[in-house]
């Protein structure tokens, strides 16, 4: 059976050696309560529930075939329920949320690790509390305080579960062509009718209630994007009191049938004239429902790197007992018949490419953690709006690079078991079937990407880019210049900052040069924030001489000098016009080659 | 359900255009029978059979959950065994096998096409056959030949069927520890006994007998992989007159369950002092055994294509189809609700990922295919001999650098369907998971990058390199100076010069310096290779005006300018040193990071 040790030990470095958490918690009012005596306790109590209660059941509900669906019932696999309750009882729902609503009001750049114990050992399960959580920040900032008294407890106590109900048949990325109706009632309330697909957690047995909040158009509301109401929808309606009502019109009609995350329920959701309750104003839904989706994106980054360290831990741990061959330096273990394949060079590179990832994407989500606890705490305008634009720059990343190199590492990591990887036992094919889906949903990558080079460069001529890298250069100039990290962290620097002026000086002349050179660009940001991230990692470690902080300055070396040159091949497929696609008449692509 | 029409149209130019098969063959007295008519009548034919027969076999061999074993005995999924006997029947598995023993005699570069259409339909049913042909091709090459008479007849009339078996439980890659043994009996026979796993086709219903091909050392025999010879072990013994006997004391043990190809059986096989008769020589089995394995190694290649073929068809028409936003220059379809999604270049630069791997996959299996019959039908000494070469050097790239890029072509086509790729009812998902497998058997990828450096670079000093990047920069003179994938080619030819140069420099003073930049240096020979096959396709299309050749043009162009600056960071990182993966102790891998 897979493994599975929370990294405590690196997760005190991060917020600790790296972030200088405490200092930061006790500047502000609302967290000075916090130490890191209180981050550690919570983080070991985490990892305990997360190697002895949801790691087991990882394997279990794939092997049973995840969620299973009868006559609109989802039943969730074995074991799930308890869990849940489990989990529910310790507090870990409302972890982050506010203590007026019964949360436990931690910070992010903490329960960042929480969370990332959970992608860990058990990516269906993370995704019934998930929704909750986003379901309850969405609520949070944009109900009423009728709305918010009536729902948030209920949902931070696990009694009852949310959802985000976007996606319909015809209609993903673009949201503006969504059919789902709402009609006004006299009574203030709205008729929903309308089908929902790839609705995450849209029907289970978890929790009493589920709170969906759907995305729908008014009969008179404007075409596109800005004619979309937010609408709480719940499966049973909810009496004064509190009480459970009757059961509302709407309910599951299937479930997906999926590569993976086979125990989470994928669920079509058929709305008949359901009774629905306005979210703010109408046709102000997707701004509401985009707090929601930044919260989801940023934890599809931490999925990602659960699901990496997950995998980096198996395959260590497989390629330390797997003997076969010797080494071409001498044999290393005479007594055995082999030596371990630790002795080989590309099985070492196949494990540093994941534990760089590992570590780099751990102090990231950090990162954007705190940066999202700036906005959200300080008491200082220009921080919060300075951290703001950090967020909204770095969110795409967050999700899309943080799970593209997470599939490869966790690729690299199967590799590790040779054919074994590829047997069901050993687990690591059910990861990289979990992991895909990081990739895809909450917009997928591609699309993270336009948001990158458009909305969150392009539109505001570079300016929060800019900011950026002016942050990494101060930050790198304070590191040892024998580092090999901060030579590569500045020629970065230099490439990503040039290149961004390529992109907008050739984006002027050719509004769909942006989009054919996206990936590119979102893989060269990538790759500099993550060599920022071992600048950081570097300058917390350089002054230390036990191994475990040597160790980290080898590993940033390593990144620099064999991950980092990936950086160079994205410029250069950015400079080569793009326009040469766009030639191609729309047959080309069907027709018999 | 997927779609897939096999790509004729680009067969016959390759064949014809770009490599003047029947110019070829009409200068080899044993081909001499074979034109362009005949091959597009095979290819035709084997359109229908991959298109009608075995394409909705694989999705509903996967829902049903593939082989089923019970009791020893392994059934094959619904429809496998009707399919098996009319592709028996069509002649298909003698396809390049020897007249004399019932084969048709086909050059390899034409069965590699038909190959490609049962890669693209149904990975499972074609590793049936597959296992057979390799079988045969040992036999022919190292059996006695009364052996040869009692087997390879039938095993090309799909009568009886192969294997090999090489893997032990605690011996893959290093097959010099296996410990199976073979005890001589006083008849000539051995006594087999001991376990092998991952057997494809190892027992199945859709033959009468099956033929075992067993790695096993005799008692006596030296340590290490120069104590190993080749045994047959039939799965029922064969009378004098041909009819069966009794049956063999070995047999399945179980079955894996995988992450994909769950069609094809994975079997643990059990010898119990089974009766096993010697092929060849007494301790010279593995290179009987090579034969067979650098077949499959090309045949891995061939199925990356024709996954990389496969998922490129569907997405494309997916695109075709999907509407879904406007594009950026302006509304397309203003008749519909939104564009299709093939005005995103991000979109087109997924698909044409996909499009310059298959061709130039296509291009190179067929180059390939060329080098081996070259071996096998001239009477020219030098001409075989430089053949023999070139195949040596680039089976690695064929295995793998063909496997590698196709998991990146499959994941983008993958991303192409958004949320959809992730359902199963698409098949895009199933395509991911049958083809991984391929970057795993057969030697993993990273074996085959040791191979590459090793024993077909360093041991030589780099002279069949030096060989192929000679014979590349003679044809690329001959294009014309417009075409961008003159220079480019040319300056990989420079960069790969260079690179070996280094390596062997490098290899020299630290012996275990290769094995750490074996992956990097594999595919900037693969970079190489491609761009050479581009440089070939662009020769053929350069004279030509209708579209299909113009496109290959801009194919051409787009590979050169979106794919090959790859080869840049891969160089990169070669040079970085790779001392410094091997300074970290064993245990820094395994500890709480």
């Amino acid at each position: 059976m897979p493994i599975y040790n929370a990294p405590l030990k690196d997760m005190d470095f991060i917020l600790n050696d790296v972030f200088k958490a405490e200092d930061f918690w006790q500047g502000n009012d609302d967290l000075a309560h916090i130490d890191m005596a209180t981050a550690n306790a919570i983080l070991e109590e985490m990892a305990k529930f997360s190697k002895n209660v949801i790691l087991d059941l990882n394997r279990s509900s794939d092997e049973e075939g995840g969620a299973q669906f009868s006559n609109g019932v989802v039943t969730t696999p074995k074991g799930f329920k308890e869990a849940f309750k489990q989990y529910a009882e310790g507090g870990w729902i409302g972890l982050g949320a506010e203590e007026e609503w019964g949360g436990q009001g931690m910070p992010k750049m903490l329960t960042v690790l929480a969370d990332e114990m959970i992608w860990a050992t058990n990516p269906s399960f993370m995704l019934y509390p998930l929704l909750s959580v986003g379901a309850g920040m969405a609520l949070n900032n944009y109900a009423s305080q009728e709305q918010k008294q009536a729902y948030l407890p209920k949902i931070y106590t696990g009694e009852w579960s949310g959802t985000m109900c976007l996606t319909e048949p015809h209609a993903g990325t673009d949201l503006g062509i969504i059919k789902t109706k709402a009609e006004r009632n006299e009574d203030g309330s709205y008729d929903i009718s309308g089908t929902k697909i790839f609705i995450t957690s849209g029907e289970h047995d978890l929790s009493e209630n589920i709170i969906h909040l759907v995305l729908a158009k008014t009969p008179d509301a404007p075409a596109g994007s800005r004619g979309i109401s937010l609408f709480i929808v719940p499966k049973f309606l909810v009496n004064e009191d509190g009480s459970l009502g009757e059961r509302n019109t709407m309910g599951a009609g299937s479930i997906e049938h999926k590569m993976g995350i086979k125990g989470s329920a994928t669920c079509v959701l058929n709305f008949d004239a359901a009774k629905g309750f306005l979210v703010g104003k109408e046709n102000e839904g997707l701004a509401a429902m985009f707090v929601m989706m930044n919260y989801e994106r940023l934890s599809m980054g931490i999925q990602g790197l659960g699901a990496s360290e997950f995998a980096y831990q198996n395959a260590a741990q497989y390629a330390t007992d797997r003997l076969q061959g010797r080494s071409a330096t001498g044999v290393k273990s005479p007594e055995k018949p082999a030596d371990s394949i630790l002795v080989h060079g590309d099985v070492r590179r196949m494990l540093l490419n994941g534990r760089a990832n590992n570590e780099a994407s751990r102090a990231f989500a950090v990162y954007v953690g705190q940066q999202l606890d700036i906005t959200k705490f300080s008491s200082d305008a220009e921080a919060v709006k300075k951290a703001n634009d950090r967020v909204a720059l770095l969110t795409p990343i967050a999700k899309a690079y943080l799970t593209d190199t997470a599939l490869n590492a966790v690729l690299d990591s199967q590799m590790v078991f040779g054919g074994h990887g590829y047997i069901r036992e050993w687990g690591m094919e059910q990861c990289v079937r979990d992991l895909r889906i990081s990739q895809i949903y909450e917009g997928t990558n591609g699309v993270q990407a336009q948001d990158l080079i458009g909305r969150k460069t392009i539109r505001n001529n570079g300016a929060n880019m800019a900011e950026y890298i002016t942050e990494i250069r101060e930050f790198v100039a304070t590191l040892d210049d024998s580092l090999a990290i901060k030579a590569a962290t500045l020629n970065a620097c230099s490439e990503v900052e040039a290149i961004t002026q390529f992109i907008l000086q050739q984006a002027k002349g050719a509004p769909d040069f942006a989009n054919g050179v996206a990936v590119d660009y979102l893989h060269a940001v990538g790759l500099l924030s993550f060599s920022y991230m071992f600048a950081k990692i570097s300058q917390a470690a350089q002054a230390k001489t036990e191994a475990f902080y040597q160790n980290k300055l080898i590993l940033a070396q390593y990144f620099a000098e064999k991950v980092l040159p990936g950086l160079t091949a994205h410029i250069a497929q950015i400079k080569a016009s793009s326009n040469l696609m766009m030639q191609l008449p729309e047959d080309y692509f069907t027709a018999q080659s």
